[in-house]
């Protein structure tokens, strides 16, 4: 069967009668010709999950306070250190421990917005971050990518930008993540460079940048003023890029870490606290001790962001999993990982800060696998009360990969995980009692009016789902959901036209990356 | 690598000391050796997730009482239309017509108990119906069986028994929701002796019957007495079999379907009405309206069960989904079918019956559809307030087929739901502060008198999750979880050991079987 007739079998609508409740012999193996919702963020329309008493929240509340105000943190940042001595903290310079008393963390976090906008170059594109809105991202810091044909290779400038085309065609995904996969041709000193221009040009969504020093972050926050035609001031008035914070799990803060919470909230640009809290690794083997420590840590950067900037935008950010204890290897989508979501999320709703999490899982192919633990996290995500939902689509490996086919397959997951939340209408017409009236008994529904004005649009059309019937799925090479996501990611990618953007403020844009490039960029010792 | 070494491999711990978080080079291609946990229900920890508004649930609610005073049922079964009609329904005996008026529906179901025990041969099997509880079951009525080593084939004797076994082996499932594949190949007449015989011998959990004509129930209730070693009197007091009550919908009630409430609940055994509202096809396309329907249908169904026996246990039961509207094909683990998993179960607690639901997929191989339809449908199923999961372990190709494959992927997910729903502790010593305090900044906790005492049980041990680095995994063969899945179910098969029973109680029940073969069995026209 020729890749034209499967397109004119499933864009065709038929009117065919069969026996009602039978599985269809044409039909199809998922839609070819591409179709989506307009961009818009999904709400959650009812109440997160409490998966733990209010107690038991109050309990990893109390531990972590405990953690901060006995043990510390050690803070490696000179500058950080001094700030936080003058905010109140109990500063030992001589071991770089911090300690804080749970009144100055406590008075700190009050201060974070509970919700805010991000914004993008394209005022369509603009996000709300916290309340009840879904903030879905690319995947992101991956060092290898991957795909059925060429199988796996080290991060390059192709794939990135690949990769940065897929992530603006989809209006399921609201922003990027950081660097779907790491261009590592391109040399360190320059490369901040090439990626934010490749994030304002191949894109016009909001997009996060790496911590990676002062004058990166310096750099990526001048190229996104200019893009988006701002003065410096007006910028400070507008959030438009964030960024991840990951803590040097257990209970340590590094330089550029440190030095990327002052720069971008001085800036009143958002920022991602998240400790890598992987529970028998560098935090406690019981997922409530590991949220203790995630807690601490969070609460510590969150706390610290306000001392740099009270009021300036700040997550809560939730990586909490397990690992194999045989090996050692991370382990995501896990049952674990869920109770680390839900509760996680619990913390953030009671400091009433907007909670990021991730849609990750650890297999190496696109097999049962890698659904099974992405939708797992998609549940412990939705459910828990994420905002930011980080790695949306394309992570593979615990973090190690950004496949190609697992991008589609997780575009087809969002879809659907939009698709539920969508709010039904209820109104009589919906309703349907006249099409049931004249239906009766025994009757059908294919034919009716009722069905007949909605049936194009009634029902979520997957991208991968193969909802023929045995018999014509095996004539047509049993082909399972990789190989059709193979297919459909190469369309896609061909039907790829870059977002417009004002010329000025592209040359502009241009000439700073030029002027940046022609001075070496940010040394490195390489 | 030989069988022998990945069970050596898994089975002793290592304590090679890597750096945390990286991804293990040897370690767990999932478990080998089988561990599971002891036979128990899950409990549901949080409340139901109310997906739609009071007032919308109200709307269906509304509607549905319209559609059973206005529209009313086809009722074809003589004695069923006469209890109706003796409780107060309006009856048009030659239309076959039954009306309801909304009063005789809520009084009628007012008596359905919210919460009941169906019991098994063996007391540690029993299980809770309702609350908190929620009880799995293996799939029922797969035409067709396929493994990876045979392909997929007519249900048969040997199939059926096999999954029964396998069915018994795994505590989390907690019964049988009937026949996991039909053995078309014992003949119509004796079929259910048969069969009801094996689910007495092979296994020792409760199981579900089919409502095929008086005689077959009769049969299957009798044999339970026997099993069981009850007096007629004493089984009417022990709801110990189930059957499923699937309406003809739209609007219809057939006669098997109508006896088998006759039959069930005159001897106090549970009754699962069931309507099978395929939105487009059997049901209006919208989801609200298709709920419209399976509400009438079910409340219809349930409200006969008390005219027949006030205070006989019954449930609701919710199968509604969508249809490929380009085919007609059914579709499972969608975002509607998820919406209707969720309105469903409103509805239930709206009547405080307990509700019964379904895990479900349309995949025609176990791929990552296969996984991601299953794990919607348990998303649906557990959030949406689900108590009996029926087709909880194998289900493939909307129903058409019973996987082995399949039925390792769902117990491995069924087991992670369980594990995920686990209550955690919050005690002093697992938040673990003595830990984060002896760990100390930038330590680690894999040796940790707290991480040694624990790491042996810490985290669920996944059945296929392959969590190898990708060059260990790429060695092995590049194997996916449906590879995995084949070795493990042989490997469990072969380790299966029938449960005991007391010999006078076998020898009654194989008498009966053989007194009822020798009559003939249930005449048939064929």
């Amino acid at each position: 069967m020729s890749e034209t007739n499967v397109n004119s079998e499933v864009t065709a609508p038929r009117k065919r009668r069969r026996r009602a409740g039978s599985r269809a012999a044409g039909g199809s193996g998922g839609a070819s010709s591409w179709s989506q919702k307009p961009f818009k963020q999904p709400t959650r329309s009812f109440a997160s999950v409490d998966l733990a008493s209010v107690e038991a929240v109050e309990q990893v509340h109390n531990a972590s306070l405990k953690v901060l105000g006995e043990i510390g943190l050690k803070v490696l940042h000179d500058g950080a250190r001094e700030i936080m001595r003058k905010a109140g903290a109990e500063v030992d310079d001589a071991s770089m421990q911090v300690r804080f008393d749970a009144e100055l963390i406590q008075q700190s976090i009050a201060s974070v917005p509970a919700e805010f906008t991000l914004h993008s170059r394209n005022p369509a594109h603009h996000v709300t971050v916290g309340g009840d809105q879904l903030f879905f991202c690319l995947m992101a810091s991956a060092p290898n990518s991957s795909c059925l044909d060429h199988g796996r290779r080290s991060g390059n400038q192709q794939d990135f930008r690949n990769f940065l085309k897929l992530g603006q065609m989809h209006n399921v995904l609201h922003g990027l993540g950081g660097y779907p996969v790491e261009p590592i041709d391109v040399h360190a000193s320059v490369r901040h460079l090439d990626c934010v221009s490749d994030f304002l040009t191949l894109t016009d969504k909001v997009y996060c940048i790496y911590s990676l020093g002062h004058e990166r972050v310096m750099d990526a926050i001048e190229m996104t003023r200019i893009a988006h035609g701002l003065t410096t001031e007006e910028l400070r008035q507008r959030p438009s890029l964030f960024t991840i914070i990951n803590t040097n799990s257990p209970l340590q803060l590094d330089i550029p870490m440190m030095q990327g919470i002052i720069d971008m909230a001085s800036m009143n640009q958002p920022v991602v606290i998240t400790p890598f809290t992987l529970s028998g690794a560098m935090a406690p083997v019981t997922i409530p001790g590991a949220l203790v420590l995630q807690n601490a840590e969070a609460l510590a950067g969150i706390a610290f962001s306000q001392m740099v900037n009270p009021g300036a935008p700040a997550m809560y950010g939730g990586f909490t999993s397990n690992v194999d204890m045989q090996s050692g290897a991370p382990a995501f989508g896990t049952p674990e990982y869920m109770q680390a979501q839900h509760i996680g999320g619990q913390l953030a709703r009671r400091y009433n800060i907007p909670y990021r999490t991730s849609n990750v899982c650890a297999a190496n192919t696109v097999d049962a696998q890698a659904a099974y633990e992405s939708v797992f996290s998609l549940w412990g995500a939705i459910n828990g009360g994420g905002h930011l939902l980080k790695h949306g689509a394309g992570w593979m490996e615990g973090g190690l990969c950004c496949s190609y086919e697992k991008f589609i397959l997780d575009i087809d997951l969002l879809q659907m995980v939009a698709e539920f939340l969508t709010p039904m209408d209820f109104s009589d017409d919906e309703l349907g009692l006249r099409a049931i009236r004249d239906v009766g008994p025994g009757g059908h529904f294919f034919g009716t009016a009722h069905t007949q004005e909605r049936f194009k649009d009634a029902f979520y059309a997957p991208v991968l789902s193969d909802w023929r019937n045995y018999e014509s799925w095996q004539e047509a090479g049993s082909p399972d959901a990789m190989q059709k996501a193979n297919r459909v990611w190469k369309q896609r990618l061909a039907d790829y036209s870059a977002p417009p953007m004002e010329t000025a403020l592209r040359s502009e844009l241009d000439d700073f990356v030029a002027r940046r490039k022609a001075g070496g960029g940010v040394k490195t010792d390489f």
